[in-house]
């Protein structure tokens, strides 16, 4: 079906870049923490997924697309092409590390409904241009047809870079080369999609294909936005689609955050690829001004539900917040190729907090439930709801859902988890970089010969991570490891060799260790994941006044019926806890102390009663001292439906 | 055309309550703060209005139902019919006041305009009906029926109240018979309308013309709130029309705030004239609540843009305050109400509070221009726009708009004005009661005799009041004078007699005079108006860790151009401000004083430069110390699109 002789590769594989991303065959994760979301992202979403995606009607549209019986409008949203074409990319990258029969045969055959769709000028949609349909490309702002496109072209590179030249790639490639024919050269529309995708997926089609003419596209494409052809959004400006000014003039990301988020990466994608400066150096500024001003504590991006969008500099409200789990999916992605640009700590930092907390809290713990806004503050318990056969809206409510009208989160969980082996290391000249720490296998060629590393941690439910190596290079080389900042420092902070400590000097953000390594060289990094108080800055008003607890990587969160009367208070009856989140204040009294390998045990106050006018009074609190425990974020409303909070005030600095 | 011999009165008249309002004959508003703004809607505001729905097509909708040349949608939004009646009432509460025979030309000009459109049946609505419109009571939810029908019959209560039985209440009255034919008896429709103010308008309008049907009629629609007869709104509950449970269920007020507030006035009248104890205590359980947790500091209420409706307790943020200006209009209408049931003072403090900051922020000082909604904190400075012929959405963006597709604010904003007069006197037995301070007269009957009382004052840009008594009753009667929580137990508070200080005895906040007066007799009373901090209750999330300023009853804003150095700093260059509003910090250390007749003085600290994550630092200030000037927030963006915050950061006592 082609020539291609495709090379393997991550999700993003620069040409040239500070740090190289290692590819399937030079990295495997085999258990643990990691390995056992992989395991319910390959057993569980996907089919999750392709069921809901079946019985709601999404997958048929394809069917009656081939059969031509599809006219008027398509079932769903006009955009749900795209969550069969994210699923698809999650089976590919599963595939890609774990062969397996019965998933190859669905791959396969969900293809084969794709490409049965596929129209003979290479156009792929269902929602649009069919009789009673509306025409193609008539709807540039929200009709989302390049966005569709972007992600089955997502697909076909994940199929590549997995070593499969396939049905799949055919048919993206055809797609693309349709959007060329109608987006490039001189008498070609001039428009850009409204929601970016469509830039990373050709620039990363153009380097799994050696073409340069999709590279071209994807600049095209970016350079577009700020032309300023799409009309203004509901609230009266191009923000929202990032069509008011252009990428390379954009100082901080702002309108819809998963939109921006896309395009800032596929903005990077094209300015390595091109060697633009002025455009790498534009979207690291975005990328530094949107961490130190409009990011919440979990990673979490895009604070107001209206637009889905950023706020405002420090508008980061903890009760409203939207925090859509697929703007943290694509601020992974954005790190990811700030990482391997730039090569420091910090992206890599992101990225593991992003994916710990704001990631990781959507999925429930059958794989078969999500959050698609999350919240940091829930001040009243949801209603308990059957939601078996519904789709649900995506605002943060504090119950999971198992399906939505936009469902574009599951599949995005599915398609991160099934990749994430690739985001945990790196290479760069005779060293190996760990970002991420997992049970893992690396096989990685350095100076021409080969690095074997086997690394062993329940981290991040422990302190503590053994790297063995089982085959090294004659010649000296290093391992760079990861000092998270909060263990930069520490007491207990330590890596050791068969026991014995080595120096910790951090380059990076990153302790090298550079020597001759012989099989059996056995590495014990320590990091201490003692709890910690975590106070905003003061510009963020949502939170002023307040501290979070954090503990290793985790954020924690505190539920109501977690909180209990303090040792040697008097017993609390009745069915309700003696206080809910939204009564107390943290005892500045009583140091975090660890609970298990994840919890944190704090001391609280209980505010004193509220007045009847609440301007005027100096918040006070009663004498009777609580106490609670705060668990991940992650884990929130696993126990059913409850309130929940992440900051918590400290009352006695009240004037 | 009737044979009614109207009552005089005010906006509400109970049949029995604990004070009595005063009617148009008994006061006059005589110039000062309160003249100069009834002059403002005479003048400015009611005329402004006319000309844009003139202009809009919004009057000429009349003209098209009554000519039969209306099929189709009519102009504007839906509602729009319900601003004609707002300013028709408006123009009939200044001609009670001031008669003026251009004004009362304009006036029966507008209602023969109205009156022309009525149909045969009652009926009159110009959206809904004709040929190519969505039949009538089609859509209770949005459709705003009853509710245009309910501005129009208090627009003839208003006529009716100050002494004309005339075509408005001959076209009010058969509107509202026909409610009661498709509404009311075994056969008729069961629902209610989305919106609320049907209730309080029938209510009304059985007080004013003494006919029970309507009470009856008011009283059934109260009643079935909570019937949950309305398809639930877009977030999936009923909360939105105060539909999901019954009034006298309701705890606090909930959903969209204007009809919250709307409907629990009608249900208030309601509960007066039927005598119905258990509605009484569940409206004004409703109004302590509401005060005590979803009230902002400026009266404001309805905290979230989304539904423009109240929040949960403690959900105030105050750089997405929703606060609709109408919300203040309809809050004002609430306390009014507890004020003549219950009698204490905290009813008329919240007026005034509402009044000066939540209302009268809205208009731009030559009544042209509107906040619709109105923030609390503006971080970024919008752009100036040319606004001449365009219609606007409500957002609050700080920049008042001279109309908007919804335009409710502008015109109730008038009615309200227009009306002033009859809020801040009432009677009970012996005494009359202040409530507002203005330059006005009182002439009330006591006893079976008069009081005549002058009452002279700048207040609220003035401490101090005058009262000269200019006719009395023979016998022994009470003045009561309103003394403002932030005035009790100061120092400079007093009051005298010919200068002789008078003991200050307060009865539900007031000041009790009572003795023989006699002509000539002079009260003067003195609120001192010191600046002061108000520190917000730790529970409301959003402000924690702030204090406002407040200067009598006016609450203070700071704009970014009132920043300066600090005496004795180094002076400051360059065109723009030494920092912005979410830059600094209360300096605790610097007491604020009193600067002209409204304004404050207060010390600032500059908030030292934001980290590059902004979780886990302590907030610092640099050395530098500045000064700056706040103003009532009422005048803010007066001098141009600015940033603006009413709370200001405590930085010295975060962690």
């Amino acid at each position: 079906m082609s020539t291609l002789d495709p090379a393997l590769g991550g999700p993003v594989m620069p040409t040239r870049s500070a740090l190289t991303p290692l590819t399937p065959d030079q990295v495997r994760i085999t258990g643990g923490f990691w390995g056992d979301l992989q395991k319910l992202a390959a057993e569980e979403i996907i089919d999750h997924a392709l069921g809901m995606m079946e019985r709601h009607g999404w997958l048929a549209n394809f069917d009656r697309a081939a059969a031509g019986t599809l006219t008027g409008k398509a079932t769903g949203m006009w955009f749900v092409d795209s969550e069969t074409y994210k699923i698809l990319e999650a089976m590919a990258w599963t595939l890609g590390q774990h062969p397996n029969d019965e998933l190859e045969r669905k791959y396969h055959a969900l293809v084969a409904r794709v490409a049965a769709a596929q129209e003979p000028d290479g156009y792929l949609h269902t929602y649009f241009g069919r009789k009673g349909q509306q025409p193609r490309w008539s709807d540039m702002e929200l009709g989302h047809e390049l966005y569709c496109f972007g992600h089955l072209i997502q697909a076909a590179v994940a199929r590549l870079r997995t070593g499969h030249d396939d049905q799949l790639v055919h048919v993206a490639r055809r797609v693309a080369d349709h959007v060329l024919t109608e987006f490039s050269g001189p008498q070609a529309r001039s428009g850009i999609c409204g929601h970016a995708e469509i830039e990373m997926a050709l620039a990363e089609l153009g380097r799994a294909t050696g073409e340069q003419k999709y590279l071209d596209m994807a600049r095209t494409f970016v350079e577009r936005h700020g032309d300023q052809t799409l009309t203004p959004w509901q609230n009266g400006t191009r923000t929202y689609y990032q069509d008011d000014i252009r990428v390379r003039d954009t100082q901080v990301l702002a309108g819809h955050a998963v939109r921006a988020l896309y395009l800032a990466s596929g903005a990077a994608d094209v300015a390595l690829e091109c060697d633009d400066a002025e455009l790498a150096s534009a979207v690291h500024t975005q990328w530094q001004n949107t961490v130190a001003a409009r990011t919440y504590i979990t990673g979490g991006m895009g604070s107001t539900q209206i637009g889905e969008a950023f706020g405002e500099d420090f508008q980061l409200p903890a009760d409203t917040s939207y925090a859509e789990t697929c703007a943290g999916v694509a601020s992974v992605m954005l790190s990811w190729r700030m990482l391997l640009a730039h090569g420091g700590a910090e992206y890599a930092e992101l990225i593991e907090r992003t994916l710990l907390n704001n990631v990781l809290v959507s999925p429930a713990e059958d794989g078969r439930a999500f959050f698609y806004a999350n919240t940091h503050h829930l001040r009243t318990a949801p209603e308990a709801q059957d939601d078996s056969d519904a789709l649900h809206a995506g605002g943060g409510s504090g119950l999971r859902k198992s399906w939505f009208a936009t469902s574009c989160c599951p599949t995005n969980i599915a398609r991160t988890l099934a990749s994430i082996h690739l985001y945990i290391a790196t290479t760069r000249g005779d060293a190996l970089q760990i970002h991420q720490y997992a049970d893992a296998e690396f096989a990685v060629p350095l100076l021409g010969e080969t690095l074997k590393v086997q690394m062993s941690t329940a981290y991040p439910q422990s302190d503590r991570i053994v790297l063995e190596v089982t085959e090294a290079p004659a010649a000296e080389v290093a391992l760079e490891l990861r000092i998270p900042a909060w263990a930069q420092g520490t007491e207990g902070l330590s890596l050791t060799l068969h026991g014995d400590s080595l120096p910790l000097r951090l380059t990076d953000g990153r302790a090298e260790v550079r020597r001759r390594f012989t099989p059996g060289d056995r590495l014990t990094l320590t990091l201490p994941r003692e709890p910690r108080l975590v106070c905003p800055d003061p510009r963020i008003d949502a939170v002023r006044g307040t501290c979070a607890v954090e503990r290793g990587p985790w954020v924690m969160a505190l539920e109501d019926l977690d909180i209990e009367p303090a040792e040697g208070a008097p017993p609390h009856t009745g069915d309700t806890p003696p206080a809910t989140v939204n009564e107390v204040s943290l005892d500045p009294a009583i140091a975090p102390s660890p609970v298990g390998e994840d919890s944190v045990r704090i001391g609280l106050q209980r505010l004193s009663a509220a007045p009847s006018w609440p301007y005027g009074q100096a918040g006070t609190t009663d004498p009777e001292p609580l106490t609670a425990v705060m668990r991940p974020y992650r884990t929130w409303a696993r126990r059913g439906p409850t309130t929940m909070r992440i900051f918590l005030p400290r009352v006695t600095d009240t004037a």
